[in-house]
């Protein structure tokens, strides 16, 4: 029985939502369930807009469910909590990522890796265990389970700290597990987007060198003195790439549109590591002598578990790693989605929903 | 100035060699160095052929220089050791792999992966230090450097001892350092070649449950029977490809030849590793997607260090790990090249140069 959206559950929500693939969001009226007992609910305050966002809402992945709620950096204040939640209280500052749900009990969930879990519950487009759509933070309220909610430290931002939750996890989670988050390290980061900047400050707070790789040389003077990136090649210059050959302990490569690896696994060190947290659609070619005769690895990664989402937020706290956010209103999301598609943000856009969402009836 | 191979060196050597890329050897003599201060000299008793061997005798790298004395999978007696030898004493039994030299100094040398110098020093068809062309094994004797020689515990046959010097290494090195090498694993081994038959026999005596990949069912009862593998995979079916989806710890993939990366990739747990220790000509096709959706990798890995080497030997020893052989006279060499290009052998040739390799003076 198929119910409407609005009256599917008893709390009344209000967002914006695409509504087919023509990638236009406009306001929308929903509801959210009841707080269950290890519920915390929220009143968002602001919301990343994720790239992923746009391939969402256009329905890129295949996988799109409309109307479509996007958003998975969401934070706001607990407004509620259920009887069993131990964790948070009414008036905690926190946030939701990626992910609300797993199975609990597989090998990935039980080594704290969620977000490998095959039963991993999308935050927004997913179908929840009680068979209902999820709807992400693009909205007034949200509700997840405790184990899916982080607690956003005192000193960090709120509209900072949204882009974390999954800019932010997704390239801290490889810097740890690939072993490239020790100090005197050199780390090259490529694409400075929403992931590749957060992914400079991360390395330059773990105590490595880093270099960023672009393809053109617009970003250098920004990358060195705003990002405090050590040195910036451009990936076209053959002089640079020549003397900046086997250089490199890893890279995290945060480019998902297609680019040759052969030249990034020239500039690694013997053991380096060339970590993929985008995905290019078509297969990469893939060379592999270099991975032999240097004994490199091509890996990826995609976000991070919980437990090393609250390590991930508590460091960032540590450290005073903010990402370069562009706050907006509600109003001006599908102007800002048009320009994300032309990387023209200094690099995230967060909707200001506290203040600017407001429901129409 | 450039001297006769025979007039090079002091002392008289004989071997067979290919003249150019039609790759037919035949008698050749030479000469080697008198034994350095640092060196060990040798009657070669057991060459392996190895199947870079077939593509360096044609030129299938573009590095071959002629006459070319193949040859690295090298055992026999020692003759004569220089005064500052420490460790070699004549009468023992010992053997040289695939090179005979590095620097020393470099990063790589200092943390014993001499393979990965970039000065290393290949047994045949390099530059060595004084200028001249190094010769391999398919001849009566051998000299070098001691930090390149290997002894052979007693109770490991020479004959198949030899191979362990490339195809062991090559196998042994990667199932260490790539973690896959505890026991209760599962391994999935790709080829049952020369190097994927000394896979399988070292993954098990590490404890590990082994798979065998093939494209064809033919080789499943003696990899069942004869090697000792848990279970063997058609790669061409695509329900027991689907039924073994998410189970492999780790892959050994010892095909040179193009084949697809994903399905490889698919068998793999969260964080599995796809080693390739055999290279493709061309570039791979690789999907990105799974790489990110399991945290995995694709890896390299070539050959091993010394210290690597000395630890594989004396693991074989202990848990009496043989290669699989078919001993031939030297006089066989050229029609068992032509039966290696057919993967009609089972699974090393070994050349017993010590009972059939006479000078023809």
């Amino acid at each position: 029985m198929m119910r409407f959206p609005e009256e599917e559950h008893p709390n009344k929500a209000f967002g914006w939502a695409a509504r087919d693939t023509s990638s236009v969001l406009s306001p929308f009226k929903f509801s959210r369930r009841a707080t269950g007992e290890k519920d915390v609910a929220f009143k968002v305050l602001y919301c990343g807009i994720c790239h992923s966002d746009l391939h969402m809402v256009k329905n890129e992945f295949g996988s799109s469910v409309y109307p479509l709620v996007p958003g998975h950096e969401i934070v706001g204040e607990v407004t509620e909590v259920g009887s069993k939640v131990q964790k948070f209280k009414v008036g905690d500052k926190v946030g939701v990522g990626c992910m609300v749900g797993s199975c609990h009990s597989c090998d990935s969930c039980t080594n704290n890796l969620e977000n490998y879990c095959s039963k991993m519950i999308l935050t927004y487009g997913a179908k929840y265990r009680d068979g209902t759509i999820t709807y992400g933070g693009y909205s007034d309220t949200m509700v997840a389970d405790e184990h899916f909610i982080v607690r956003i430290p005192d000193n960090l931002p709120l509209d900072a700290a949204a882009p974390l939750l999954c800019a932010g996890i997704t390239v801290y989670s490889p810097l740890r597990y690939y072993g490239l988050d020790r100090p005197g390290l050199h780390i090259g980061v490529v694409g400075l987007g929403g992931l590749g900047h957060v992914a400079v400050k991360f390395a330059k707070a773990m105590g490595s060198k880093v270099t960023v790789i672009s393809t053109s040389l617009n970003k250098k003077k920004e990358a060195l003195e705003n990002l405090g990136a050590d040195s910036f090649l451009v990936s076209r210059d053959q002089d640079q790439l020549q003397a900046a050959i086997g250089t490199l302990d890893g890279i995290i490569d945060t480019v998902s549109a297609q680019h040759p690896l052969q030249p990034l696994l020239e500039l690694l060190k013997t053991d380096g590591k060339l970590v993929l947290v985008g995905a290019p659609e078509k297969p990469i070619e893939l060379p592999a002598l270099p991975l032999l005769q240097g004994r490199k690895v091509v890996g990826g990664s995609m976000i991070g578990g919980m437990k090393e989402t609250h390590e991930m937020i508590d460091f960032a706290a540590k450290h005073c790693i903010k990402p370069a956010i562009e706050v907006i209103p509600i109003g001006y999301v599908n102007s800002a989605m048009d320009r994300l598609l032309k990387a023209d943000v200094k690099y995230r856009f967060v909707i200001d929903v506290g203040n600017t969402l407001k429901a129409t009836s």
